[in-house]
């Protein structure tokens, strides 16, 4: 069985139908088995992990990994960013390599699916490989990135220079992100190492959960990401006057919560005017001073914008601004905005999206295109190469907390398809 | 002069016209002067007072001020309650005593001006009438009533009992407001000897700074109270659910910060489209969990309404609670309320209200009926006598900050006003 199946898959891709059976297959209860495991690894009393980046418990659960992937015949080294990168040679030492992989950090009270099932789902890849002993043409890199949640160090050290700030700041683990890379294994002084120059990945390819509940309301097995929506912060302070609650007549007032509040409703009634998945949010809001007897005289509140399309944020964004001048003038309140960086959107590669979309059809998945509207290292590694994503359900849409929840059988579902997109990419005719 | 202005005084009032020359008249420079001694105590580096019951300063100006009362020849003492209390005794013991006061104990980083103006003012009258040797009929009392800010605790205690959870409650000054009282030379074991009957006062009369813009925006030199309005606070709590802002799309959010944002504009449209000097705020805000990236779960918010008429406080509250429910339907938010009980409206009496009005008048000062947001001590003396307030401009509305300020014309219009009523209730014929 093992040899023939190794036949086929030496065949040109030519010569296999494009709904031909798929070749091996994970097995998922293995790969169920590892992600409870992983997620003792930083548990709360409460269910879910606070396995923050450069925690003790980070350091453990890596050190787990780092022992999968040697289980799953990798050559296993921690890199000068702290990530976990796993190698297997290809018969072609030419090519570029395939890369795979996620994070296994967490936020404060996460939950044990964000970042573990593609992480574990691309090691439980090269084990099949391993123990089917199907020798891929390419290269294939397991990474798992360190640092996600936070500042995404992991992938933005393959992906460009780190600058001095980013290793200055603190992050969770209560460590500054410079002394953390050090705790985990990695050396802030050497990240020029870990580089690699735009174009020397073949494909990045990253199997996540959605964060969402876009897929199971629409009962749809795999997500076929088109990209990571871009994200633009700003935040907005609203001058008003503070008085006296008691003492100030409703007309006289220039009560910047008032103003704030039509902002909102604003801000919302502009993202939906317009058809699209765009979203914008706002997340957060101070009244200042902040007591039942004085009519806030200030208001800072922080909005986003995400959409896949950086004009459509900007055109947005302009709506939004012009709109809170015209509730200013109404109530003799002013709005300030300072302005955050826009992260860019990262598209995915829409050869690898037509690529996922065959292979989960293959084994009959029911797919969906849609946007990420999270970030993922996926984002980081698309300035170096093509990138494809792969979603799995979100119980509920719950994430970034204990409750969040992914079926056994998606998460089976969803490493298969990462398994049979790294076997038909690879197979691809003229494939670097 | 003084011996003609004393006879004019003894005259019945019949004999006298309504718009007759007043008999005496404070002297508005050293009211100012007493002002500004009272304003080092507590004062602060970039202005104004912090002043606040029961701290060092509090009791360093307490000393001040009865030294300014025995210097206007009363015979000052503290009561139990922690009260200045200043006696002159009037030409007929069977009276009830006319009580004329403030208080001086200020917000943190207030002004010089709230209770300030009242309590001097009252000690400037009882020194004008010791001056011009003015014999009253009423025994008089000037009262400084103390922690006023904090829970008007002074004029409480004359009024009604002091239970347990104010005692204990927690003042500004780090203190224990049982603590505190003894720490001012009160007795909070002694409270009951405080208290006086209702029907004991023939009426309690204060001036004090409006703490609002109306005034001087109608350019108004004294206003004639017509009461102190009514509170109703509620806090309520939206409810929706938290998600991630980027993977959530807008027609699944449940976003409590968006209907809190509605309920805030919808409350001040409740309020204002009916005519009247009602007021409603919301002075208070917060969003869980409170970050960009997260729809927020669910929304805190202290809300209120003022009025002299508490069925109309009762109305708009119904209003405002059916409106809430409403906004709640539209995005799968739901409110809770959780009222707190009405701080009554407390109505000045009308008789001394028209005797303020013509003594103004008398003075050619202009005049302006209106309610007081604000509350005063004159709210609790008001469950024992009839009251009288009698306001003067802030300039600028400002009140409760370092900026608060009263002009010393002003001052010097309201203390005579004051002084003026206070000669014209004692010669009332039948007053008890």
């Amino acid at each position: 069985m093992k040899a023939i199946l190794t036949l086929l898959l030496l065949l040109p891709l030519s010569a296999r139908a494009a709904g031909a059976a798929p070749a091996a297959a994970v097995q998922g209860a293995r790969l169920v088995a590892h992600l409870g495991a992983l997620a003792e690894y930083g548990k709360n009393p409460q269910g879910g992990v606070s396995r923050v980046a450069y925690s003790e418990a980070d350091r453990a659960g890596r050190e787990y990994v780092l022992g999968l992937m040697r289980a799953a015949g990798l050559a296993a080294t921690v890199d000068a960013a702290g990530n976990l990168v796993g190698r297997r040679a290809g018969s072609d030492a030419t090519l570029k390599p395939i890369v795979i992989g996620s994070h296994i950090d967490s936020v404060p009270e996460g939950g044990n699916y964000d970042g573990d099932v593609g992480s574990l789902g691309a090691i439980e890849v090269a084990q099949v490989l391993a123990e089917r002993h199907l020798q891929l043409r390419h290269p294939l890199e397991v990474i798992v990135f360190g640092n996600e949640e936070g500042v995404m160090l992991g992938s933005a050290a393959l992906a460009g220079p780190i600058d001095a700030a980013r290793l200055d700041s603190m992050s969770q683990s209560g460590k500054r992100v410079r002394d953390g890379v050090r705790f985990v294994g990695g050396d802030p002084e050497r990240l020029a190492e870990v580089r690699r120059p735009p174009g020397s990945v073949r494909a990045y390819l990253e199997l996540h959960i959605e964060q969402g509940g876009v897929l199971e309301r629409a009962q749809t097995q795999i997500g076929v990401v088109e990209g990571i929506v871009g994200i633009l912060d700003a935040e907005v302070t609203v001058e008003g006057f503070a008085n006296h609650a008691g003492t100030t007549p409703m007309a006289e007032r220039r009560d910047a919560l008032l103003a704030a509040a039509r902002f909102v409703d604003k801000l919302n009634a502009v993202v939906t005017a317009s058809p699209g998945a765009q979203v914008g949010t706002v997340g957060w809001l101070r009244a200042e001073p902040g007591a039942y007897n004085v009519v806030p005289g200030r208001v800072r509140l922080g909005m986003e914008l995400r959409d896949l399309d950086a004009g459509k944020i900007e055109r947005l964004y302009e709506q939004i601004r012009a709109a809170a001048d015209a509730i200013g003038r109404q109530n003799g309140t002013s709005f300030r905005f300072e302005r955050h960086a826009l992260a860019a959107p990262a598209l995915t590669d829409p050869a690898l999206q037509a690529l996922i979309a065959a292979r989960a059809a293959a084994r009959g998945l029911t797919t969906r295109r849609m946007p990420s509207g999270a970030g993922h290292d996926a984002q980081e590694m698309a300035r170096i190469g093509p990138i494809g994503m792969i979603f799995i359900p979100s119980v509920g849409g719950i994430s970034h907390a204990p409750q969040e929840y992914s079926r056994p059988g998606d998460i089976e579902n969803g490493a298969n398809v990462l398994l049979d997109t790294v076997l038909a990419l690879d197979r691809e005719p003229g494939g670097r």
